[in-house]
C-alpha cells in the first residue's frame, strides 16, 4: 500500500478545537473526520484500529462461551414504557416518529430489547444460562460531546446479556464476564483495573467499572496499588477458579468517586500503596437480577413454577477504546504515539528517502514490501516527496510499532530498523520480519 | 456447540404473516426475530450467514482496490440541502430532531457524506482515483414494510464511491466494481446478471442492476439466456479486458421493466433465447459523473484549474442477500433448504438418535465433533431428545449443507453421511471432512 493512494488526510498542526490528545491525534493524522456535532465518520486508518479492537473483543466474548447476535439500532418505545425507563431516561435518549407517527428511538442500550427477546424464545430453565451479545452502534444524545470519540454521540459498544435461573448461577455467568473482559484489555496491552462502581440507570447492587489510568480520564479513582499485581493467567472459566480471581481482586481498596469513602481508603491501604489519580472507564459489567424480568415478564418454567431469570449486562466501547488507547500509549515528551501490534493500523512503515529521478529507494521498498507481505506482514510505504524528517515526524504520530527507513546511509543487506520509541538497528529483512513477527504472535 | 445450549428459537410451523418462503424460514428456524415493523434484530443463525456474506463482500471489495471506512448512521441534514435532495427524498428518510432541535436524517444512502469526506481531504488529482466504501445500517421508512429482511426499513448495506479526474476514469473505476460484484455474488453461489436499469433518485446515466432469477422477485427482468454463459474468470483488473467483459455482457439484451421495450427485444432476441421472469436485486452500481461533486464544490487541482470529480456509486444489500439466497436456494418440492457452504451457519450438523439412559450416540457425536474441529470444521451436534425423524426434518429446514447422522444402522467406524439434498453415504470420519474440505476450499 503506497500512502500517497491512501485515504489517510494529515493535518498540518493540532486542530484547535480539541483539547486532549486523543482527539488532537485522530483528527491530526486523519483517523476520524467530524460530521456533525459528536458524530464522526471512520477513516481507513481508524477504522483499521477499531476493526481489530473489535476483533479481540468478540475472540474474547466467544472463548467464554457468549453467543452473538445483532439488535437494530432503531428500537420502539413500547418495551421501554414496559420497564419503566422510557421516562427516566431524559433528553440523552433519541426519540424518533417514524411516518407512521410511532414513537421509536435510537437505542441507548439494549436491556430492554434482549429481555424481550429471549422472553419470547426461551420457556424451560434446561436452556440456561443464555449468554448474547452484540456488538453496534448507539446513541446518546449528550448535552455536549466533547473529547472527539471519548464522548460523543452516536458510538460502536460492545454490550451483552446474561439470563440465569438463580443467583448463584448468575454470579457465575458475571465472573465469567469479569475474566473475559482482564483478557480482552491484557489483549489490548492496557492495565485494566477493575472497580466496585455505581450502577446508575442500568440498576441493580452490583457492579464493576474497568479502568485504565490516564490523566485525562473522566473517573477519579482511589485504589491500592497492589491491585496491579493481581494474576489471571491461570483462572479457568469454573465456578471456584473464577471465585478466586474475584476475591484475590476485592482484597484491594479500589473504587471510584461515587463509592469513595476516604477513612476506610486510609484504614484499609497502608500509606505507600495508596493511588488516587484520574482513569477512562472502558469497560463496565453489572448485576441487576430480575430489574428487568419483572416488569418485562421474563419467566423460564422450573419445575412447574414460572421463575423470574436473573439478568446482568456487560458493555465494552469498542469506539471509545481506540481514544483510550491513546491517552494511554501517546508520549508527550517525544511526541510519539505507539499502538500496541494488536491493534496497530499497519504492521510496519516502510520510509524511503526519495529523490527527483532516483527510484533506487522506492524499488527497496517496493521489494521489502514484498517480502514482509509473505511473512504476513502488513506494511505500507511513504513513496511521497515529503523530505526524510517531516515522514518520520509524520509516522510517529501515525503510531505504527516498526519502521524500516532507507535512506542515504543504507548499505548492503542491512537495514535500519526501528521501534518507532527505539534506538536504531541495522539489521537484515530476516531478523527484521522475525521481531516483528514475533512481537505479533505475543 | 450443543443445539439445546445455542439460542435458535425452532417455531412448530411457518408462521401465518410472512407470504414468502425467505421470510417464513428465518422466522421458522430463529434466524431472525422481528421487533417492530420492518425492523429485525438477528439471532445467531441468521447472524451467522450475514457475517459470512459481508466477509465475502469485505474481500472482493479489497481486491479491487476499495479502501473501508465508515460513515456514521446519523447525518446532519445540511449537506442534503447543498445537494438538492432533503425535500426530494419524502417521506422515506426518517428524519429526526436532536435535542438541541437540529435536523439530523438516518443515512438512507451516503452520497452526500462522502462528498464532503473527499472534498474537505483531498486537494490533488495526483491522488486519485479515490474508491472509498463502508459496511453499515441504513434506514428507509418504507410505507409497507413487507417480506422480512427483503424489504425492510432497518437493513444492512455495502455502499462504495468512486472519485475520479475525467470520464474515462471514472469507467474503468465502474467497470473494477462491475467485475468484483461479478465475483462477489459468483462466490456465493449465486448466478447474478447485470442489466442495464433506470438510476431513479441516485441519479446518472449509467447504471446496472444485479440480479438473481426468483419467481419471488420483485423485478420483472427480459433478458437473452446467453448472457448466462459469460464468464469473467480470466478478466484482470486492466482497462482494456474490463472494456472487454462489459462488451460481452452488453451484446446481450438484458433489461428490467423500465428499459423495456418489446420491439428491440424480439429484434435482438432469437426466440428461444428469450427470457422474461422475475428476479432480485442483489446490487446495483451508478455512475452520475459531477452531479454531487459539482452542487457541492468537490474539486480537486489540476494544473491550475479546479475539476469537479467523477463519481459513482456501488451497491450491494448484505442483509438482503441472505433472503436472496434462500429465495433462490430453497427446494419446494422436497421442503429443503441447502446453503452454499461459504456462508452455512455451520459446515455439518450431526444428528444422534438419543434415547433415554443411553449416551452412546452423544458421546460418539462429542467425538466426531472434536475430530472435525482439527479439521477446521464447524459442526454443530443435536443432543436434544425429539425423535430422529423430527430432528432430520429441523435440520432440512435450517440448511447445513452436510449431516452426519447416527442412528442404530451406524455400524463400525462407518458413518451416515449425506448432503442435505442428496443420497446417504457410508464413509468413514477421514473420508466424510476431507469431503467437506474440499468443498470449503472451492
Amino acid at each position: 500500500m503506497y500512502f500517497s493512494k491512501s485515504f489517510i488526510p494529515i493535518l498540518k498542526n493540532n486542530p484547535t478545537e480539541a483539547k486532549i490528545k486523543s482527539h488532537q491525534l485522530m483528527l491530526r493524522v486523519g483517523m476520524i473526520k467530524q460530521s456533525s456535532a459528536g458524530i464522526y465518520s471512520w477513516l481507513p486508518l481508524g477504522f483499521k484500529v477499531m476493526k481489530k479492537i473489535e476483533r479481540i473483543v468478540r475472540e474474547e466474548q466467544d472463548r467464554v462461551g457468549v453467543q452473538e447476535i445483532l439488535m437494530p439500532t432503531i428500537q420502539s418505545s413500547e418495551i421501554w414504557k414496559e420497564s419503566g425507563r422510557y421516562e427516566d431516561y431524559g433528553e440523552e435518549m433519541l426519540r424518533i416518529k417514524d411516518r407512521q407517527d410511532r414513537e421509536m428511538l435510537y437505542g441507548p442500550t439494549n436491556e430492554e430489547l434482549v429481555t424481550e427477546i429471549f422472553r419470547s424464545s426461551i420457556k424451560s430453565y434446561k436452556s440456561l444460562p443464555q449468554l448474547l451479545y452484540h456488538i453496534q452502534w448507539k446513541f446518546r444524545d449528550e448535552l455536549r460531546p466533547r473529547f472527539g470519540i471519548m464522548r460523543c454521540r452516536e458510538f460502536y459498544m460492545k454490550d451483552a446479556y446474561s439470563f440465569d435461573l438463580t443467583d448463584d448461577d448468575a454470579f457465575f455467568s458475571y465472573n465469567k464476564f469479569f475474566l473475559s473482559y482482564l483478557k480482552t484489555f491484557k489483549r489490548l496491552n492496557l492495565s485494566a483495573i477493575p472497580m466496585a462502581a455505581d450502577t446508575g440507570p442500568i440498576g441493580g447492587n452490583l457492579s464493576h467499572e474497568f479502568i485504565i489510568l490516564a490523566d485525562t480520564g473522566e473517573s477519579k479513582i482511589y485504589t491500592d496499588k497492589r491491585i496491579f499485581e493481581v494474576d489471571s493467567s491461570s483462572t479457568m472459566i469454573e465456578k471456584s477458579s473464577l471465585n478466586d480471581l474475584r476475591n484475590q481482586y476485592e482484597k484491594f481498596y479500589s473504587v471510584t468517586d461515587e463509592k469513595f469513602n476516604k477513612e476506610e481508603f486510609e484504614k484499609s491501604v497502608p500509606s505507600e500503596f495508596r493511588l488516587s489519580t484520574k482513569g477512562i472507564e472502558v469497560g463496565h459489567i453489572f448485576y441487576f437480577g430480575d430489574k428487568y424480568s419483572k416488569p418485562m415478564n421474563a419467566t423460564v418454567d422450573f419445575n412447574g413454577k414460572k421463575e423470574f431469570v436473573k439478568m446482568g449486562s456487560y458493555g465494552i466501547g469498542v469506539s471509545r477504546l481506540v481514544g483510550a488507547i491513546i491517552e494511554a500509549k501517546y508520549n508527550y515528551n517525544d511526541e510519539i504515539m505507539k499502538w500496541p501490534i494488536s491493534v496497530s493500523p499497519f504492521d510496519c512503515a516502510i520510509i524511503p528517502m526519495i529523490s527527483k529521478n532516483d527510484s533506487s529507494n522506492l524499488d527497496k521498498s517496493n521489494k521489502i514490501f514484498e517480502y514482509l507481505k509473505t511473512k504476513n506482514i502488513d506494511a505500507i510505504i511513504d513513496d511521497t516527496d515529503e523530505n526524510i524528517s517531516a515522514k518520520i515526524k509524520k509516522f510517529n504520530l501515525i503510531g505504527i510499532p516498526y519502521q524500516i527507513i532507507i535512506g542515504n546511509k543504507t548499505e548492503g543487506s542491512l537495514l535500519e530498523f526501528k521501534e518507532v520509541d527505539g534506538e536504531t538497528q541495522k539489521l537484515n529483512i530476516d531478523e527484521i520480519a522475525s521481531q516483528i513477527s514475533k512481537a505479533k504472535s505475543n
